[in-house]
């Protein structure tokens, strides 16, 4: 087993960026990070400048990017925490250039045109890019275990998505499901999740002592969530939340069941599918909550099946920043290089 | 029409009763409330000494209650601002001292005994009590505007209630809903609707920086909610949340309907439904945010339908304290008096 | 007395222009405003679409400024809600014109032209901004009533300013403080102080959870702190700092009694000294917090001396947009007219 | 040097204890602790039913309190994380044992009498508490390392005393205060520093959108703060103030120098002091906020002084349960058995 990675990180001034230097830093196996940055005229900045919180630990410097320097730092495996634009245009040279790549932006999640449709990319026609969708793995360790050990491109998955896909899996792939009666997921999520960038919808004022809905019926995560889970989009609604917390995610599902189950029964599938997940925490008597695994590489799951054993709800937890983004992308180096899934995540 | 008509409040202390007395304070048709308490022992307490922020504008004394005093103040109208068992017991005295009555708390508000088994009255096999449910309106002016006129007792709905009735109400009674699908409310709260009395779930550090669903499938608001909508348990969830804020509830709530509607064509509906209800707002584009009702009397609805137009997703929005409780108890007393539903609460 | 004032706002859309609108609208003695707004580009908008909060009311239209305008509407009181440089730059026109001015910016705040330094205004050595800086009345009421009442230009105190100069006047123009000892003032604000423009600073994440103090020694509402009680820089620190809430300042003010004196003593002293100040509340016993003078014009202080009859605590709290604000604004309008303090504020 | 040292924590339920054995169960050099608690009847807990944020990682049983187990343990340093009342009580039988113990209560921090009379201690006039007053070390390791590796008993500091000790010492050690002038500690704390027991005080509605000041001239931090710096009671004003966040303290403090220093000078005199201290940093142009300590061990100390070159602003930060308890706790553990300072903190 490979110990002494070279990673580096392009994007690690966003909070996913950050979270995922972080773990990085003091991850055994792995050399301390390449960091880069895409804004060439700035020069090199320590990101203990933008981050005060890791200063006093030596430095970070983040330079230019250039490939060149990625291939004399002998780095073999990319992380870009990028927009989805940037990540679209530069990965294609990455995997020519024979480099791993961990992409934690939307750019390469979706294998149906449909739905990658709503995010406009502008090499849609090519037939390079329909090689590198063909080619990516949805980066999910519970459900592509296998693929993603061998996978060049990793796909990240979105944090909703990640909530979920976790969080519905056992019961549709074990066709529990009565798809008559349509799956409705109701998530809510802390601020960071909109980015470091400041918008009116990101302002204190505007979020603090406040709960909106918004993206209702059109959110770019939908497309994962159908595609990882065999659904039509007919059969489920998927309705964001932002939440006046700086992180974490709660998704609430509601679905109905083909045949009648207990909670008990329900749960016990649920341990049974996540047996080999270490990441994945089924809860028993007690529904999670976002403070259980703020701060973590969990996704917990809690399971109440109604009186009548038909309706279903699903309490589903993380956080964005770990789980949903940072974290996992961590999880799913550790299952590329054969480390256990745990290594550096504690 | 009536002025200077003498209220009391019987639990004023709590958060809606303090709310409530607020409005009462500043409402041009009645005399400031009798404010009366129940430990006798205390003595009379000025109700700054517990809410600084009314200090400077004169007394507030709350004296031990009596029936006598009320009789001697010449009090017509008694708001009871207590915890259900009080009010299931002090009531039918009430009503037999021809008072009229709003109550605030969820005593009188089920018509149906098994939706009462939930709050395990004792009184529940006694005649007087079943001839005082029987008479009990329930306080929703937007759908028994002249039951409520007539009512000597108004059994003021509860918060989530609220937010769900209205927010699903003409859709129901508008016989536009697939009843087959079953429909799913996802409702958020803030921490008032818990009341003032400190907890280990009300504790500032377990409810920063968290979301928690809680009472799965046994909440005691599901009952007003089947009784006034007219549906059976198995076609509705209702799972509510802890939201780390002050006040106010947002509720998500889905449904298919039974035939092809658009957006436009449903806050059509909507619209003529609350024609004549200048507390409900049915919002067009933009859904509503807590934001927009928190400190207002008004319950804010927005609709959106999926471009297959039968998934439909509503958010209900209202201020917990207010149109969630004190202030609609408020303009249940003045459509019991005639007056203009807007008084006192703008 | 006059009623049915016409006045007008520009700059409606900020958190205090907001606010000063909501008042005006209910204030008993005046039309609803004129609003106005400086991007003519932009044509008439409706305030509440970008408050939906104040939706349901009418229409709220926000039309393109002009002097001609403001003419044809008969306006005799213009509220300025503006950034500085535009309140500089209007002001001279809208007393050329005859009007009276609110102005909310600090743009006429200070007497002393090294204080005025920190603005860097344009206009620094022109006659006009002199004749005009001289005319301008600082407008705190409690301070300044009799010359508020004939002033055209009121210049409304900031609002750390505020809190602290109401907590320092009575001591310091009673003689008390012991000026060799230095005066301490630690205020804390909420984010709506700093602005509805989305910044890194107003970012959620930035602030929630957080804590931090800026502006160290040369935060511009020190001048106003200084000229209004007389002292010398290096008499006074003042520290501001950003609190993870909406609205609300407190300000912790430290200073030594030049003669020993109990809090009692000390008290019946702010009593005595905001005998006919309606929007001054002494607190006896019970320090102030944030919460109670929030969604009030109230400015609240409580006192406390040590033991040794020396050292001074004093507590200091307003609601940054109200006290600190609009509401003092309209208060200065109430004295403008010899209307009662008091009006369109409770 | 040792390894595998067995501890025990008695009190590991609340916020302090958890924090503790979070550290204790991934520091590299000790055992799992041994966990224990006073309430006997209640039998054996394990600790995830109370934090479901630690399930999934094994067990972690709570037994009831004997000084046999420990001894069948092998326990050799125990951690108290009690009510002053039971420290008191229960420690000078652990130093009887031979037990060497860390107590984060006050009950063992101060030397004088008259500092200790806040704390009403049943036991003050006993020679046995005397000597034992006498005998413990307080536990600050960046003033009193030596002290705390021979210490048998050492007595963890508040966590407002070691913001405001630790911002202070290099000043007021190094003669650089101008005594006259007086000392102003504004300290601001989290909720989690006022315990796990819910109050009034700390109900998420009362502390929500608010602040407070408290406990004005008689915290019990301020014996402390005093002792360790050597300062009489006059010479100094400390102020506590209760924060809507879970954790985290931010101090400003306020002095005036002897003679003339820049900025520049001071951060030279604090960096000289702090030069073998790895959990302080000294920041430079930028002051810290809480955002930056929270979650770590580090205490951070900003530096601003005026023009004048006599007043000084300084800011210290930590995280109340790391730095200003369970973090420091450890600290002193790897002191007194001569392990690296940073080790298991990081």
């Amino acid at each position: 087993m490979k110990n002494d990675l070279q990673t580096a990180v392009l994007g690690a001034t966003g909070y996913s960026g950050f979270e995922l230097t972080r773990i990085l830093l003091r991850h055994p196996r792995v050399k301390p990070p390449l960091l880069l940055r895409r804004e060439a005229e700035k020069g090199t900045v320590n990101l203990d400048e933008i981050y005060p919180q890791i200063a006093g630990n030596g430095g970070f410097p983040m330079e230019p990017f250039s490939w060149d320097k990625l291939e004399a730092a002998g780095v073999e495996l990319l992380f870009m925490a990028t927009p989805h634009e940037l990540s679209r245009e530069m990965i294609p040279e990455a995997i020519r250039r024979g480099l791993r790549v961990v992409d934690l932006s939307g750019a390469w999640r979706l294998k149906q045109a449909e739905n990658r449709a709503v995010y406009k990319f502008e090499d849609a026609d090519t037939a390079a890019a329909a090689k590198l969708d063909a080619l990516a793995v949805y980066g999910s360790p519970e459900l592509h275990r296998d693929q993603v050990r061998q996978a060049q491109l990793v796909a990240n998955p979105g944090c909703y998505a990640t909530s979920i896909i976790l969080g519905l899996a056992p019961a549709v792939h074990g066709a529990l499901v009565d798809a008559d009666y349509g799956i409705v997921c109701d998530s809510k999520s802390g601020v960071s999740g909109a980015g470091k960038q400041p918008t009116p919808k990101t302002h204190f004022v505007e979020v603090a002592d406040n709960l909106s809905a918004y993206a209702i019926f059109n959110h770019r995560h939908t497309g994962e969530i159908l595609e990882q889970l065999g659904l039509q989009a007919g059969q489920l609604v998927f309705t964001p939340h932002l939440l006046p917390i700086p992180r974490g995610i709660l998704s609430t599902i509601y679905l109905r069941l083909k045949r009648g189950m207990t909670s008990a029964d329900l749960a016990a599938c649920y341990q049974e599918f996540y047996r080999e997940a270490p990441w994945v925490r089924v809860f028993g008597l007690r529904v999670p909550q976002i403070q259980y695994s703020v701060h973590t590489n969990f996704c917990d799951i809690g399971l109440c099946v109604a009186p009548d054993e038909r309706r279903v709800v699903i309490v589903s937890c993380l956080d964005n920043l770990l789980k949903g983004a940072a974290g996992q992308a961590v999880q799913n180096m550790n299952v590329m290089y054969g480390w256990n899934e745990r290594e550096g995540l504690q």
